[in-house]
């Protein structure tokens, strides 16, 4: 049985600069922003960018340490992890867990709007950080007015 | 003017063991394998994982060195690249090189399946090895056969 992987919802990308980052995904790659959010309490501002049914997601930092200094400071800036949209995330979750994947934290949690979220640790991956998603019909409408 | 993005046609992922690997995407992570393919004359073999509109492409060595040997020796296995399928590659080419961002190579490619792609430099993105594909019609036709 497989998991019901929807699309890929973002892939997140560490930077050390957020407003430098945008200007270059704006002015210099000619991509386009589509929102951006502070996240207090993740100390974290993101910045979305349109890639069809997908977004880029730039992730900068308002303050330190956040769940993004390792990162940066071990790798530099670049692509953090990747969001897949699934249709059942509790299924998913589940079959991880009895698969012996190991997920990050207390499982499933609340995200933005309304979505609730799991993380897959890089261990279980071949060294990618593995968000799951899964988005309310509440949320999409939100997406798309 | 911004760069036509259509959406997202891979992610790229560096693998040590490619069996090993696609062991973990399909028995334990429970994601479906949709292509397997050798590129001998990039001493590569790779294999698409289902993800909507979207691919996971696991890259692994059937040689060395080859162009992730780097990557797996100074980053280990994780996200290697990120590749947005564009509408009119020779127009996006020519906004990125005005603009000052840096092509690798040659410029535009041919890829597989009569694809064209570029690839911009790490330096031009905050970090992300940023490919562009333009696909022919023969090409979609191809995939969803």
């Amino acid at each position: 049985m497989s998991i019901d992987v929807l699309g890929i919802d973002h892939i997140g990308i560490a930077v050390k600069d957020l407003p430098q980052a945008i200007k270059t995904y704006r002015d210099t790659l000619g991509l386009r922003i589509v929102g951006r959010e502070k996240l207090d309490s993740r100390g974290l501002e993101v910045c979305f960018i349109d890639a069809g049914q997908s977004r880029l997601e730039l992730l900068g930092e308002t303050r330190t340490p956040t769940e993004i200094s390792k990162f940066l400071e071990t790798r530099g800036e670049g692509i953090h992890h990747i969001c897949l949209r699934v249709g059942d995330i509790e299924d998913a979750v589940q079959r991880l867990v009895t698969q012996g994947a190991q997920v990050i934290g207390e499982g499933i949690q609340e995200g933005a709007h309304r979505s609730r979220v799991a993380f897959i640790h890089p261990k279980s991956t071949h060294g990618v950080l593995l968000e799951l998603v899964e988005q309310t019909h509440h949320q999409e409408q939100d997406d798309e007015s």
